[in-house]
């Protein structure tokens, strides 16, 4: 089914010996340097999509990551998803203060520069909002891109100070076992965090990708969960409380919880579970005729790593397992890469992955049948494209 | 001499129990989404710096990364070094090709769309000017910043074409020993390869960090070398003409050879040498005050992985083992950070890497030594900073 070589006679186009004419860059001088750059102009349509806003706010609502443009694993930060409850506020970091207080022997505050000189730790992760891919709760395909129906996943390298080592500063009293933790946007975007959580990976992340932080990725510092749900990564962070049990903000009560098929709702469902998406070829795309083509996507989970992507060009009959791009790293986008020698007949694309706690991603089926689709939440079923006989790709239920 | 301990009392403040007063940011919503994202306005001096130009020239130059600003490993690719020999080209993806001709059997022609459909890999590597750090062979201290001296070297993670794919669907002759590779720039930058690193790791690059390259990194297609001189990375590539010998182009000659001590030069040669620096603290910075602070850098070496990096306080009379940031990857960045509890007291920092091939940093000194001081390239030698009683951190020979 899947084929193994790597000619690629097909796309060759031969016959001239000369080299091309001589195009008109080389014949006058190009631009100067730049301080900050940018895309190519050629490239301005690959930007975040946004899907949808809040009617009458600004800022609130999401932008997408266009997946299906990117390769490789680091999302560039000027591409990477946003999720906003009430835009993006505007920090001045000379301004900024986190408060460390609550269930501590010494309540502390540190500005920006005292946070700076703290021991740190740089770790690529992705970041998913919890509300990627709801679309396909809908009963039938949205028909939109891999990046309008998975893009609210990103990936970064974060380097910041480990959480524990403020909360060993201030003192934590052993008996707390959540942390209160709050933005400084107009929303006061806030969640309660396990203690467990907050010990153990929680970064206070400082910068993004080698540069400080993005504004809209929580600009001075923001609170990062390494594969738990995005919102919990409380951007903007301007307070940390330590207490006894979950505070039980709006945002994890009337917000952030799953409503099941049966009416219950659970909540404080923090991983995001493993998960993949087939990003080249995808919806949109059209195949330019039989022969060889490189199926590439992108896979993750929030409980580990990576151990296998299966790929499926006939529906789910029978599947193939696609090397993974090297270094494969936990709670991090992992890319997987296959050639495939397409016929020219319909076929349908899936990808199926699996982590090193043995979970494997469901088919959308089993997990709406499980789930049902009253959720918006935590949806981690195969994604499926259809390719057309004449290579037109589409989204599609399968 | 180096303070183990994580705690850093030194830089709380303490005494406030209550929540600093409410912050502006949270009695207005905040701006909106964006499509493609910019730092925050409070970051608009972290740029890259452009420290001498061609006079009568437009675009002939260097911008470097600001590497004091940066932490991790990743560079963002707005920040990443420049180095144009007639400035950045203007490029029309739809309009590039690519010629491989020469001792083959089958010339090609490859438009941009032809290489997306080809198999790719994705690997993280520092791309690094051979005249990075040329101002360390001057007679005195330049008294720069640690991205003037040191920030022709950057990290990405490049996404393409393995150049040997292409080769051998040409059919190279097996007797050809080199490849003269071309940009489309009014430079016409040229340089001769050796067959045996083209077909080995050498990548056709189409992305960087995720996205298609940047215009100042090659767009739409670069050769890249992992571990060698920059120049030979050759941007907007549009031929590769598969030779016996070495060209000796002007890029090669005139340019790019290694003018050593006795008069005489080095040609070829292409790694970049086992080589780190200090970015924090560094030149220009100012400690605040005595107690601990974390010391930070990068390291890399064009011939393998770093296996340790030595970092003095005592101007290298004393050393200690800093820890390396995972995932330590072949010919890439790789972040090193050690605490110093700082007594107040006059102190001079040095960096020391080794790779694994056992090659080890050489101090200054000995470098310019063995190499004499008419060079501009492959500087590599030791990078000493004086950290004075007042905590005025300075560029110094030591």
């Amino acid at each position: 089914m899947l084929a193994s070589g790597l000619a690629a006679g097909g796309v060759r186009s031969a016959g001239a010996v000369e080299p091309p004419e001589i195009p008109p860059s080389m014949k006058i001088p190009g631009a100067g340097m730049g301080e900050y750059g940018s895309p190519a102009k050629y490239e301005s349509k690959v930007t975040r999509t946004l899907i949808r806003s809040q009617p009458g706010t600004t800022g609130s609502g999401a932008s997408r990551t266009p997946l299906e443009s990117l390769e490789g694993t680091i999302t560039p930060s000027g591409l990477h998803f946003e999720r906003h409850h009430s835009g993006v506020p505007d920090i001045d970091p000379a301004q900024h203060r986190l408060l460390v207080h609550g269930m501590v022997k010494r309540p502390l505050v540190f500005g920006v520069d005292a946070l700076l000189r703290y021991p740190m730790v740089s770790r690529i992760h992705f970041l998913e909002c919890s509300g990627n891919s709801q679309l396909l709760y809908q009963p039938t395909p949205p028909n939109v891109t891999a990046g309008q129906t998975h893009g609210l996943v990103s990936c970064s390298e974060w380097t910041g100070v480990p959480l524990g080592v403020l909360l060993e500063e201030a003192g934590v009293d052993r008996s707390a076992r959540w942390i209160l933790a709050e933005g400084a946007d107009a929303a006061a975007m806030s969640r309660s965090i396990p203690m467990a959580k907050a010990m153990d990976d929680a970064i206070l992340a400082l910068f993004q990708n080698g540069e400080r932080l993005r504004p809209e990725n929580g600009y001075p510092v923001r609170l990062f969960l390494p594969g738990w749900e995005g919102n919990m990564s409380v951007k903007w962070l301007r307070r940390l409380k330590v207490v006894s049990a979950p505070v039980m903000t709006k945002d994890e009560t009337s917000r952030y919880t799953d409503l099941q098929g049966d009416g219950k709702s659970l909540m404080f469902t923090y991983p995001m579970e493993v998960k993949s998406v087939i990003t080249r070829p995808s919806h949109g795309m059209t195949l330019p005729g039989p022969g060889l083509h490189q199926i590439s996507g992108i896979a993750w989970s929030g409980n580990g790593t990576i151990k296998k992507v299966d790929v499926s060009t006939d529906g789910g009959r029978t599947w193939a397992a696609a090397p993974l791009v090297a270094p494969v790293l936990p709670r991090a986008l992992t890319r997987f890469r296959l050639p495939w020698r397409w016929d020219g007949a319909a076929a349908v694309l899936k990808s199926r992955a699996t982590d090193d706690t043995g979970a494997v991603q469901p088919e959308r089926d089993r997990f709406v049948a499980e789930h049902g689709n009253n959720a918006i939440f935590h949806f981690n079923g195969i994604q499926a494209w259809s390719v057309a006989a004449g290579g037109e790709v589409k989204h599609v239920y399968a």
